[in-house]
C-alpha cells in the first residue's frame, strides 16, 4: 500500500482512476439500471449515479488508506476510520437512492484486518 | 489547464489533494456547522460532511477539467458537462441536507466560459 501511494506512483495513479472512471461508471450504471427495474435503486440521476458513486468509492478508498499509511493505529484513528466509511456510505446511499444503513462497503472485520495489514 | 493536469503535475496534484482535505474540510465543517445553527443545512453526518462535500467538489473538478482538455466542445460534450454538474450538486445537497437545486456550483455564463477557455 505504500508503494501504491507513493510519489513514483502518481501518474499511475492518477491514469488508472481516469481509466476507471470510463471503464467502471458503465458497468456501474447497468448495475444501477437493472436496480432502478427491480425497484430497490432510486437515484435522482440514474445516468450520473455511477460515476457519482465511483467518485466517492475512490475518494473513500484513497483516504482510508492514507490513514492507514501515515496514522497510528489506535482506537481513536480506527473511530475516525469508520466514523469518514459511515458518511461515505451514507453519501453513496442518498446517491443510489436507498433505504439508510443498508448498505455495507467494509465490515467491521475487513477494516482491523487492514489497519494491522499496515 | 493543461499544464495543470499534465503528467509532470501529478505529484503535485496528489499533494494539493491530501492537503486541501486536510486544510479545507475544517473550515468547510465550520461553515456547516453554522448552517446547522442557523437551520438551513442539515446533514446525516455533521463532522464528516465537509470532507464529503469537498471531495465531490474535487472529482466534479477533475472530471469537468479533463472533458474540457481533452473533448470537443460540440454540444453533446456541453450538454454532457451540465448534466454531470446537475448530478453531482444533487449529491452535495444531500449530504449538506439542502433542498433540491438550491445550490449552485457553476453557473451557466462560467461554463461556457471555461469551454470557450479551452
Amino acid at each position: 500500500m505504500r508503494v501504491w501511494y507513493s510519489d513514483d506512483n502518481a501518474i499511475i495513479r492518477q491514469k488508472m482512476l481516469n481509466n476507471s472512471i470510463e471503464r467502471i461508471s458503465p458497468l456501474l450504471s447497468s448495475i444501477i439500471s437493472q436496480g432502478i427495474k427491480e425497484g430497490t435503486f432510486e437515484p435522482s440521476f440514474p445516468e450520473q449515479a455511477g460515476e457519482v458513486t465511483l467518485s466517492l468509492i475512490q475518494s473513500l478508498w484513497d483516504r482510508l488508506s492514507l490513514m492507514i499509511i501515515n496514522d497510528t493505529k489506535d482506537k481513536g484513528c480506527i473511530d475516525q476510520m469508520k466514523n469518514i466509511l459511515v458518511a461515505y456510505t451514507d453519501s453513496i446511499e442518498k446517491v443510489l437512492g436507498i433505504p439508510e444503513s443498508t448498505l455495507s462497503i467494509i465490515n467491521d472485520e475487513t477494516m482491523n484486518q487492514w489497519v494491522n495489514f499496515k
